[in-house]
């Protein structure tokens, strides 16, 4: 029997390879192989199950979570898998849980920031799950300015031990995940008082919860959170709670490899330098954005193939409605939403590598590059978050009525992602140290330091301050080197008018706050043009494979030139480019829309995502949506009796008319 | 002992009368009257309590909303409330339930388009609730295109009955909300069929369940859809799905007020004009804005109070840190959507004005004004629900991490709310609707045919396309002429653009299809100018009250730039503004945030809104968010027990190592 595939007519349109490209996707055919065979793995295992996840309440959904954790953790020792597999693994469950943080968070502190011996101890007991730890750093009242913290560790000098204190309400312990009702340990961020003297912020490992029987210890209070955005979602997490009433923990459990308190309880920073904490950041950073294009690329997957099993309007003589990915605004909404998921996906590449080489230059002492990766990876962390975040309720939207029911997994999607836009660094506040940096950079230009990396342009803003965009007809506008010229352009304009507006305060700091909005939207500007720029690198790689670079040029594109009509304001005001510029780029577009069309379910199908991990009926690979929809509705709950509970008491007596008398 | 409020000394800084703007806000003494004790009736009723909603499984959830029903109608009837009195109660319960539908669509639609003896057949019993009914128009597989839908209604003259049928899977009703579980009665739309002729869809009211026991009449399959968008919100709903198998009705359950189907079968189109049903539309979609500028309202007053109490950064010698709402970003991000829930507040208010009007028009049959009716209606509804539900999430983000939790109520608040975008016509098609009729208004532009109402403007065009904005220094900005002006020109340019460009097309509905984004944001730009304008007729009214005009003249000035600054492509590449008139815009804007900083807290306090109806601990009236937010998380099921469940089974045998052995 030959299997449905209500997909395989607009399958045969393609184009190009589409499985090369599902290598050039996974960046590697090693990577795919490995990230295929793991999600078949994890598709195929009943226990694994989640198309029932957001009918469960909260303690249902808790206590699967927890079985999926056990079952992961069985799976990856019974298959031995490697770091890379197992985490892939979890990844492929797709169910916000306690290890994310334990294996996320938790070790790579202890390894960051614990010395020799503390490694040694700690770190073999967490491997083997012996011990489960998160990360407690946010309080209720104390989010990103870490330096506002107010739990206290006091050293006592006399019992040679840590006195870890919640002195206020708003000190308690906030947010941290696996906190809530799992975690036997937690890596507490806390102000170092010795000696009456406060030495700031530093990290102390401190058990919560006894080995023997999971109660807390004396002197912790601990809890959930309660209930978070969405049904679902990451309520499956323990996002918890936690106060401490004058816990003692030993001397050595302070995080010592930066800087060290002694038995006399002096404080010692140590001599390493303190950049090195920056080559974490950047790791946790490049996996956001990571995780960024595969949140957006699930999205516009869902989106594109549902766009063309639905019809409507457009029937000629009784035959069949217009596909809706058919028309132009749907095409307009959700083409570029599918070009970023490829953006994101080679500046995430891109990362990884500056990950790299940024460790190589810390372990040889050069400092030089940190201000420009950590400005280019705030910037990535921010807009890319931002962007999908706001695609993911785009293509719920692009799916009409249906994508507001739960089974079209995109509302789950939604409610999943969104956090990733407050924490590791609020998005709007990793803007503006962007653009702190931008504005140092231009406040040096006539130094001689010259401006190196992704800020390099601005070593020509001479150039770019009066250069006149040359595109004449709209063909002119798939050049790359016009474009990167014009982003260029518009990013260095930006940011210099921003920088001669500052010099009309008399207080710099004052300036920065009252045009911080301006700044923003340059720091914008400054992180888009490093997309673009990664991509036009990407397209000069060497990609083999029938008509795939073809389409990357054409993703490329429309990425670049959609940026360019959503932003024209700047482009224009500038004066980079002339409003009928504007105007042949938004001609040429419509063009590009059309050059996608015949490809787009062949470029979505290159994620290579299986119907377990997208978990969308619309989005099913054989387009078998509507039976499929009838199907589901039946499984809700309240389908369990024809007629519902509640009805004698609270319909009956409305409808015969016995609700005067009847006592509610 | 006096009340705590934190925010009492912002309540002092308020620099006018916030007892005036609070019936400003209600549109009369009376509306505010009214509507504050109706909230404050609901408020105090434990059995309307809302708080623990997201927790609730969704048999739970939906049989406290059957209580809340039944309870709100005994209330009703007890108090005698008048008409407007019941439906404010509704409205302030805050969860949606069957008696929506039945109130705002079944009763609504028999009134509308039965003839005079089925009124006096099924609205008695429907006013006293003997039955209740929904409105079933949508099916699986077809939403805004009516005329393709498929149930039919085919006329046997034999029995003198219709047989209700769905001969597809496609076309199960889909969607209903209060099908699913509860209505007795529907209002079916089908393709009226006699004698082998389709006649296109008519409406029919057919009888579902049975009045005795509640059970599905024979040939009716109904159930409910499944779980939609988060917790709580509008999982209350049994939205629902029927199918008919060859179900009989009689003859007269076919709405006959503007078609007939006589004894013998034959279709009798009536002489009443179709275009009376146009009345219901306004009708319904002046209740839209309305409801989108109280969602806003209330998003917007919890994001502001919110901002007033968190605190982050810039805390000098040990001091507190700043309060968020005094940063430019938060600022420029949250104040226009303050202003923009002022602003929808007023369009509304003149579309129940447009309502009256249009309603005695159609009496005295004058069908002049309704095209552009129809287009302001719709277009109004667009832009209106889209910014609605962008700006919720964007206060939800302005909130940071918290805004996460659903004990802040913008989750719910959000996923309640987005299905406005895409029920009553999908916003992008209305969007081109709206293009429709200002491509027909330039076409006309030579032939004499003088533009009225809100398309009025176009008369000018001749003077628009190349008048000059004069602005020459930031404060020219303030005024209202010259902003009325820049809108309306750049309305009339982009629409003029269009139609030059639909004009390179030999066929014009290939060139609509293709330039159809274009024309979606010349209708943007046509809407934006109408709600611009109507604030301005707002502000010559006369408005007494210390500071009141004032404050309203600041929030127009607001609305209006910051429209300005977001869409400075529009304004620029039309030239209707320069590059310098637009920085200077976006400076003037800076000045009016400072002077909205003061009175924002008053601000939101106009709307008058109960905590019980904000349920949000982040937007609580008194600003003692950290306390309470802390307070509700221990009420989390999760918190029930100490130990969670499941430690036994998953957590306990990974720290045991007993995993490898161990049979999960």
């Amino acid at each position: 029997m030959e299997a449905l595939d209500y997909h395989a007519e607009e399958r045969r349109k393609a184009e190009f390879d589409v499985e090369e490209m599902k290598i050039v996707w996974a960046g590697s055919r090693q990577a795919y192989e490995i990230s295929d065979r793991v999600a078949r793995l994890v598709a195929s295992d009943p226990v694994f199950r989640k198309d029932n996840r957001t009918m469960l309440s909260r303690k249902d959904l808790f206590k699967d979570t927890l079985r999926k954790a056990a079952h992961a953790w069985k799976r990856i020792i019974e298959l031995r898998l490697s770091e890379e597999e197992a985490s892939k693994l979890r990844f492929f469950v797709d169910q916000p849980v306690f290890t994310d943080l334990h294996w996320g968070m938790f070790i790579p502190a202890i390894k960051g920031q614990g010395n020799e011996e503390q490694q040694q101890k700690w770190l073999p007991m967490a491997y083997k799950m012996q011990i489960i730890g998160c990360y407690a750093q946010t309080e209720l009242g104390h989010g990103s300015n870490v330096q506002g913290l107010e739990t206290t560790a006091t050293f006592d000098p006399e019992t040679d031990e840590f006195v870890i204190h919640s002195p206020t309400l708003t000190s308690s312990k906030w947010w941290p995940g696996g906190l809530g009702k799992v975690s036997t340990h937690a890596l507490i961020y806390a102000r170092l008082i010795t000696d009456g003297q406060d030495h700031g912020v530093h990290g102390f490992i401190v058990q919560l919860r006894s080995l023997d029987d999971h109660l807390p210890l004396p002197g912790i209070t601990v809890g959930d959170i309660g209930m978070k955005f969405g049904s679902g979602a990451y309520n499956s997490m323990d996002n918890g709670v936690l106060r401490f009433d004058h816990v003692r923990i030993l001397r050595d459990q302070m995080l010592m490899g930066v800087s060290q308190v002694t038995r006399e309880g002096k404080f010692m920073q140590s001599d390493v330098p303190r950049q090195l904490v920056y080559g974490t950041m950047v790791y946790v950073r490049q996996k956001i954005v990571a995780d960024a294009s595969c949140a957006l690329s699930r999205a516009v997957c869902i989106a594109t193939r549902y766009s063309v099993v639905r019809r409507q309007f457009g029937s000629h003589n009784g035959g069949p409605e217009t596909q809706v990915i058919d028309y132009k605004t749907q095409q307009s909404r959700l083409f570029p939403l599918l070009a970023s998921a490829y953006a994101f996906r080679f500046v995430g590449e891109w990362l990884k590598w500056l990950y790299t080489d940024v460790t190589q230059r810390l372990q040889a002492s050069d400092f030089s590059t940190l201000p420009e990766v950590h400005a280019c990876t705030a910037g990535l962390k921010s807009v890319t978050t931002s962007a999908t975040a706001d695609a993911i309720e785009e293509c719920r939207k692009l799916c009409g009525g249906h994508g507001y029911l739960s089974s079209s997994g995109l509302p789950e999607l939604f409610a999943v992602y969104v956090p990733a836009c407050t924490y590791e660094g609020d998005n709007v506040v990793l803007l503006l140290q962007v653009a702190r940096f931008l504005m140092k950079t231009v406040s040096q230009l006539g130094s001689g330091k010259k401006p190196v990396g992704t800020i390099a342009y601005m070593g020509r803003s001479e150039h770019l301050l009066q250069c006149r965009c040359e595109v004449e007809r709209a063909e002119d506008w798939l050049k790359p080197n016009v474009i990167l010229e014009a982003f260029e352009a518009r990013a260095a304009r930006m940011s210099v008018t921003c920088a001669k507006n500052l010099n009309n305060f008399a207080n710099q700091e004052e300036g920065f706050a009252q045009l911080a909005t301006d700044l923003a939207e340059a720091a914008v500007a400054h992180v888009q043009l490093i997309i673009v720029s990664k991509f036009i690198e990407k397209l000069q790689q060497d990609i083999p494979g029938k008509g795939v670079k073809r389409q990357l040029e054409i993703l490329f594109n429309v990425y670049a030139l959609s940026l360019l009509h959503k932003h024209l304001g700047d482009f224009v005001a500038s004066g980079c480019i002339t409003p009928k510029q504007g105007a042949l780029a938004n001609e040429q577009l419509r063009l590009l829309y059309s050059q996608v069309r015949p490809n787009a379910i062949a470029l979505v199908d290159a994620f290579n995502y299986t119907d377990h991990f997208l978990g969308s009926v619309l989005g099913r690979y054989d387009g078998n949506v509507y039976p499929k929809l009838y199907e589901e509705a039946w499984k809700d709950p309240l389908n369990e009796t024809v007629v519902p509970d509640g009805y004698h008491e609270y319909i009956r007596p409305i409808l015969k008319q016995h609700i005067r008398v009847a006592r509610l």
